[in-house]
């Protein structure tokens, strides 16, 4: 073989690692999401998760490549390679199409346990199709007008973050708070059903981060890759121990969830800067972004009331928009304020920001009022009180009877079972008989 | 280093990343088929699964490995190679090592919840010494006569997974169904104890599977593996979307189980082509592949009344067939009858199939009657009833009560909650007001 | 690209895919460690895990790897690099970052359930900061003193795995037993609440090892990387296999946790021999390892009277000192015993663990009396009754009401479960009086 030809097989292995482990991202969404929910609405946010990442994929190779990176109609959006005609690199389509799934898949956390599934269906259709694609194609394409600024985002801090944010935060509010959330004025906390499973999520999507940053340079680079991993991996250990030790400070003890979302808020503080910003800075963002997340999350939950049981607001928007400012003044590269490049980034980023956020929230928002004039946003308050998996999936998540033996008074639940599950009767997860 | 030195390395690279993912196909099977089973049994097939890698891989080391690659003794078996002597590629031995425990592992779930750990290692020595590996030699090794047929397999819809598929059907048949799981003429559907658990592991095993499939290129292509992939994850997908949409109409809801269960059906269905179909033919393919899978798992367990309680034989071995017989149909490198090239392709496919079934059906029957002259095949009724974790294993797989002391005395606890936490009683995990 | 540069790229994918799995292996620590102990304390040990990776990280950083790999000081320290300054390969450190933190996270297993957080977390920072890199100075900087003498570690049965056990055997004698653990004369085995969990641990601990031996040939080199992981895996395999048998022997059913722990076992005794050793002799030390684990687990249980929860002494450290001394035996290159090599090589692997336990034994303790003074070492006895997740926490680890309907009643089944288990009641995993 050439040397050409081995530099591509080179970057080829680089590349599609970091596209399975970006997929993997999607495992450890999954579980953060059902293990900071109840578990009577575990199978339908599983449900969710994997849909998101079938849906987005598909539709992502047929629509959303070609609005992202085809031609550019004057930098605003794609205009070719719909269902990959014409396109040659499919190993970039691969680790692309990963990323678009992530960012939808942000917004099924914030709007889980009364969300309708087939309303946040046709939400991820949308995100994935076209509100996401133009996002990047105005930083990521080449040619898009933000990218023209000088704005930077190596692995989407904005593009995928802060995109799937906003989308989380809108939606959210769109669909209201759960039943019993904000009662008599008081903020009621619905605490998670498992932390072992979302401390496995919290891993898995920390790992996967090595593939999300350290992929994104494209290529096998010796003096690119060590340094954003490095980045990557300090930033996150930061933001766990900055969440840690602040909220020790704050509540008076180490808040469980809270540093676990802190090593994805340390990991979002530096995906947009993972390249350009030094170890020290990496450390810096990280633990700036850790000790936002746990103010943020405060805020959204007790000042703007918006019901995000999982804090993917806060962990991907706020710190999301601090990793994308970050690199305005952490950029050693030319560009950061803090390293004698002036103000100009900083405001170059900000301006993205503002950019994005206006174009998402629009847009979402539009999306949703349209999707609800034909399919109701969320289910009834019985189904919700009742539970999404049997309401509408017709299954319990766990059926631990044969663990607890004689530990739990099998006839009422059971009877319990057969109404509810009367109409399904004869299906893959429901009984006839007990056994 | 030389050119050639380095394609090597490169390669190297490439298949032990492969061997790996492979290896983690075998965590994903072990929680699939714990969470889809009892808790009283999820010792037992946990700890079925990670024996029958372990005993598959120092078995094919010492004997399977030759069987599967020797020098051909009239391309029906290998003759040479035992405990590797004499063999150079190491690497390559380490690849079909895990894919060879993979075909043993599918029988595990199938006869789960009843069968004796012992008589299934047994089983476990005679499929990865000598069942699998014939087939792999007949259709992998290069001399084998299905090989000469122009028999097209590329990763193993029909070698490895209906290989497993066939084995676990005639096994789970001469064990038997599950107690009450055939009563009085009813079908008795019987809950899995965890969709969370099988969730994670469906998840592993799509990831799994593009190194299952990536790999089995042998080489870090640019021509070929990104076309692979894609088609390996959008081929997915389509099972995913299929599947969900399909129980929807079909039992009024979206099943949890068999929608995971979709992801793996798309996969099987597009292992045998992945090299072969364009991603338009490789979503067709994984979604026809999820709508078989729902009707694949009614008609085993209706009709021919055999009790697979993770569904297996559906997954693997009908999404086999499909996924064998859609290399004829689909082939764009020209064998495909819808692509023009007649009728030839489809029909070794087809042969090579009913090959496979009579040769695993009659060699696992015969070796289960020979086991079962010396072990039971299953437990006693009253092991079964009270749990083959306690019988077998002298525990319990969960421990839960310190949790559940909460629940228990719920008055109790949660008034002893606030007093323990009023110091923070409006923070992230403590409910001021009970849900 | 020259063919140096893409040498190069090519051991930068395969160094950073092994660091990338290493860091895997905190997520399975964590699962292991929860899965082993008691649902009342697992938050706390998920958290104890995510901040070892973390605070390992920063420390290692800034500190660490100067002493490990900076200009040696007569062979006995490093003294330069500190925060990397002058170095210029950070894959390598991000590499040996993931490691150091494995070393101290081995710890956090064996005193579980009693520790006070914040003192676990000043010995991450010793250990991390200075024990552990003087003993990777001393082995792996090139210019150590037991380097000079010839002793061999391939990828850390001493460095990381040993001097990890020692620190937690000596930190749990100190910290002293669980309440009730060994209550008049009496040894209760306190089981841990979720064998899944824990063996979801075991395999991506299993498939992190493939990173943490096979990326410890810091080169893609396709004559040593496969007979690496041929060996890891089938020592594993192996390790399994021995103490699945043994336990059946011994206990009179497979123990599965036991079980799960021996394929760790086999891991750590090919981890320093793994590049030395033929596969058989992998397969060997591998079983031996297994085989050694169930006795060391019932004598430190039973004669030591020292409470490790996880077993992290027996399998870091019995299996570690197996590890390293199998290599003096078992050597191919040239110093094993049994293949004529002489008897030197063992007598400079046993000078070395003697050394290293030494050296281990005294700093920790040394720095765990310094703590002390400061911090109090161990929770309250009412807050450990009570658990630590709602003592330092604030929160359950679950919340499964939801499911369960508040239908559980305690006594019956404890009651229930006495009985069943009576026959079995002097096993490992069965307790003989009720905590």
């Amino acid at each position: 073989m050439t040397n050409e030809a081995l530099e591509l097989s080179i970057n080829l292995v680089w590349v599609m690692l970091g596209a399975f482990f970006v997929f993997f991202m999607h495992a450890g969404f999954a579980m953060v999401e059902a293990g900071f929910t109840r578990s009577k609405n575990a199978v339908n946010i599983l449900m969710k998760n994997i849909l998101t990442i079938s849906i987005g994929g598909i539709v992502y190779f047929a629509v959303g490549y070609a609005i992202m990176f085809g031609d550019t109609a004057n930098g605003l959006i794609g205009t070719s390679g719909f269902a990959l005609s014409g396109v040659d690199d499919i190993a970039f389509f691969v680790f692309q199409a990963m990323f678009a799934a992530t960012c939808a898949t942000i917004i099924s956390g914030a709007v889980a346990e009364r969300t309708n599934i087939v309303a946040y269906m046709a939400l991820v259709v949308v995100m994935t199709a076209f509100i996401y694609p133009v996002v990047g194609h105005w930083i990521w394409q080449g040619d898009g007008w933000l990218t023209a600024l000088g704005f930077t985002d190596f692995a989407g801090s904005t593009v995928v973050h802060l995109t799937g944010a906003v989308g989380a935060l809108v939606v959210a509010a769109m669909v209201g708070p759960r039943v019993g959330k904000y009662a008599k004025g008081v903020v009621n906390v619905i605490p998670g059903h498992s932390i072992p499973l979302g401390a496995l999520g919290v891993f898995i999507l920390w790992l996967g981060w090595y593939g999300f940053n350290g992929a994104s340079t494209l290529a096998a680079d010796p003096s690119l890759v060590p340094g954003v991993i490095a980045n990557t991996f300090l930033a996150a250990s930061a933001g766990v121990i900055a969440t840690a030790f602040y909220t020790r400070l704050r509540y008076g003890f180490i808040d469980g969830s809270l540093t676990l979302n802190g090593a994805l808020a340390g990991l979002v503080s530096i995906t947009a800067g993972a390249a350009n910003l030094s170890i020290v800075g990496a450390i810096i963002a990280g633990a700036i972004g850790g000790f936002i997340l746990v103010e943020a999350v405060r805020f959204i939950d007790h000042k703007l009331k918006v019901d995000d049981p999982v804090g993917a607001v806060a962990v991907h928007g706020v710190a999301g928009i601090w990793g994308t400012l970050a690199v305005g003044l952490f950029d050693i590269t030319g560009g950061g304020l803090l390293y004698g490049g002036g103000a100009t980034l900083l405001g170059v980023q900000a301006l993205g920001v503002v950019a994005i956020i206006a174009w998402t929230a629009s847009t979402v928002a539009l999306s949703t009022l349209v999707i609800k004039a034909f399919i109701p946003l969320r289910v009834t308050h019985e189904e919700e009180v009742q539970g999404l998996d049997i309401a509408e999936h017709g299954a319990y998540a766990y059926e631990m009877q044969d663990t607890f033996k004689g530990v739990i008074k099998s006839n009422d639940s059971f009877a319990q079972r057969l109404t509810n599950l009367g109409k399904v009767s004869s299906s893959q997860n429901v009984q006839e008989k007990r056994i």
